[in-house]
């Protein structure tokens, strides 16, 4: 139920808003050459080369790190991550981990994030996930809560 | 300078309480016959088979998902997990999460956790991690914050 409302507040969004084609999907490296970085700088400067991020591409595969892409007119409007983490308990479930999500400056107020985290709830749910976390700031969890979200958790960090 | 402080604190408190000898390793398919469901049953019951906990073993394994388990006097007292994450951003940076600390209701107090714990954070420290993050309930923090980690983020959470 909370993903139907969370994907019935998404499209609501998206059509009441200034409607800018807009298409979701898995990274691919050639991203790299339609602004990725630019997207995640939102967050923190990636500060990496086209070379080393096409190497932290492959090391996020292998680590099964899934990353997604909003694209507007081709360029890279917005970014979200996954991982999918099988679970002894709850009878061997998943729980979907989202991170980084984040939207390019050019591309804010139009929905980029929403339909993002739309997408990532849906992979969630096709892989069986009995719930999806993600860890943020307090400043943004009223966007997390419209989307069906609540709070659960402290988020504690240790810096090595 | 956390992590050697964590890693003092564990030493102190293992030498400061009764001292049963205490092994920490990553998992393996056999730590199912040594009572690996009962100690992280603590947390949830996992409600497995045997063979069903080692497809889901498997599947952690492919997932990228690292267990670890303390042992006493071969029996497992305790578990941990853990997942690397390699991010774009802190220029290619990796993330340590830790998952599912647990320790068997007949092994408590023996500083078990904090064990498990300190090794998780060494690997960590290996494998290059900036920082290592974990999601938790408000009354298990001071034992986290005893081991160098303060209050970060919120933890948000939906159901599918």
């Amino acid at each position: 139920m909370n993903l139907t409302r969370s994907i019935a507040y998404y499209i609501l969004k998206r059509m009441s808003e200034e409607l800018l084609p807009l298409t979701v999907r898995m990274m691919d490296a050639t991203d790299l050459r339609r602004g990725f970085l630019a997207a995640l700088s939102v967050l923190k400067p990636a500060e990496l080369t086209d070379e080393q991020a096409l190497e932290v591409f492959r090391n996020r595969m292998q680590a099964r790190v899934q990353t997604y892409v909003a694209l507007i007119d081709d360029r890279i409007a917005g970014t979200a991550s996954l991982f999918l983490e099988p679970k002894f308990i709850h009878g061997g479930g998943i729980v979907g981990h989202i991170e980084d999500v984040a939207t390019h400056a050019a591309y804010q107020k139009h929905g980029v994030g929403a339909s993002l985290v739309a997408e990532l709830l849906s992979v969630c749910r096709r892989a069986g996930c009995y719930k999806v976390i993600l860890d943020c700031d307090e400043q943004v969890i009223p966007f997390y809560e419209k989307l069906g979200f609540r709070r659960w958790e402290h988020t504690l960090r240790i810096d090595l």
